[in-house]
């Protein structure tokens, strides 16, 4: 089946308001949904680049944003115990081999021990036990393999080269959408209903500068 | 009457497709529309921060979004002559004593030549013949005096030291709402449904860092 690949990273409360959506949103065309965990903070660091939390107003700013849009949305929505936090032992968790059904409701579990009012994700103890819940286990100490550290590196890698500068990033045939926002453009594409052409992306290709900062 | 303050900058199509907009939401709720020219560039230099442009292929994708948004608006859109370019005598211009009536029809033109395929800001003639238009003589010496340099800055200084970061932004009762896609968040305050109240806020504004980059 044709899925969307869904690159996230646990740090982000956009990347959990869109995860809450995104199964409604492949159902609704018949398309799977392929979670992908990526880290968030090597896509800022590729392009010298800061996080909207690195941004003192925009700190702000955004947490007034996601509470409105989850308020919205009726999905849960707390401040995690600490942020930013280090989110490489959940995505290397998430990205354990085992059945997609499974890491369907572990990336489920995880989001809400972050952001849907849980105990976080930065104490193993709490992750070994998330983990087992959902039938994986020994998830800390796999986590922690040269093979799993590996693994998240490739996915983030490859999101980099695939055009990815932010999270959530939805990619499908080859086009990517960026954010919780882009769903409305996404829905239209899945339809064939993407206004874009190729005349489109031509004409926009060669404008260039006359003043830089 | 109370008016909503729509902060932008001629360099942003966000900026241009939300300009479009913000008088049919205001009109929707009996208010008003302040716009204040500022300079975009200038929130990134106090921040820090880099433009979507800036970022290669997060460049790529915003044309491709703003496209998208301006064909499901129904609202023309047109690679401007160059960009980026110094917007700095349009802002000027647009920040000239004027009625506020002649103001609208200046941002619309000016916006129209910018975005929606015309000639661009970059050439004075060109700057000047617009304004002549509207009924604003002598634009591009006026804008070119000491004060009207200074009420640019100063109508930047003032939006950065109200938690502007980005354009546009939306201003009303001290309230900021970022970008076109808060329009549905800006619709719910206005009507007494914004969702945070303020133990919200508490709660999200002592959430401490366990990592940093």
């Amino acid at each position: 089946m044709t899925a969307i690949e869904f690159q996230f990273d646990f740090i982000s409360p956009y990347a959990y308001l869109a995860w809450t959506q995104i199964h409604a949103l492949a159902d609704r065309h018949g398309v799977g949904v392929k979670p992908t965990p990526v880290l968030f903070a090597a896509f800022l660091n590729a392009h010298g680049h800061k996080g909207p939390a690195e941004i003192p107003p925009k700190r702000v700013y955004i947490f007034k944003d996601v509470m409105r849009t989850a308020a919205a949305l009726g999905v849960p929505l707390q401040p995690p115990p600490t942020h930013p936090f280090n989110p490489l032992l959940g995505l290397r968790v998430a990205s354990l081999d085992m059945e997609e059904e499974v890491r369907r409701e572990l990336v489920d579990r995880l989001y809400a021990e972050t952001w849907g009012g849980g105990v976080g994700l930065t104490d193993p103890v709490d992750v070994e036990r998330i983990a087992a819940l959902c039938g994986v286990p020994n998830a800390v100490e796999r986590a922690h393999t040269a093979e799993s550290k590996q693994r998240v590196r490739s996915q983030t890698e490859r999101a980099l080269k695939g055009g990815t500068f932010g999270v959530p990033t939805m990619v499908i045939r080859g086009e990517i959408f960026w954010g919780y926002d882009s769903f409305a453009h996404l829905d239209r594409f899945l339809v064939g209903d993407d206004p874009l052409g190729p005349d489109d992306l031509e004409k926009w290709a060669h404008i260039v500068p006359s003043a830089t900062r």
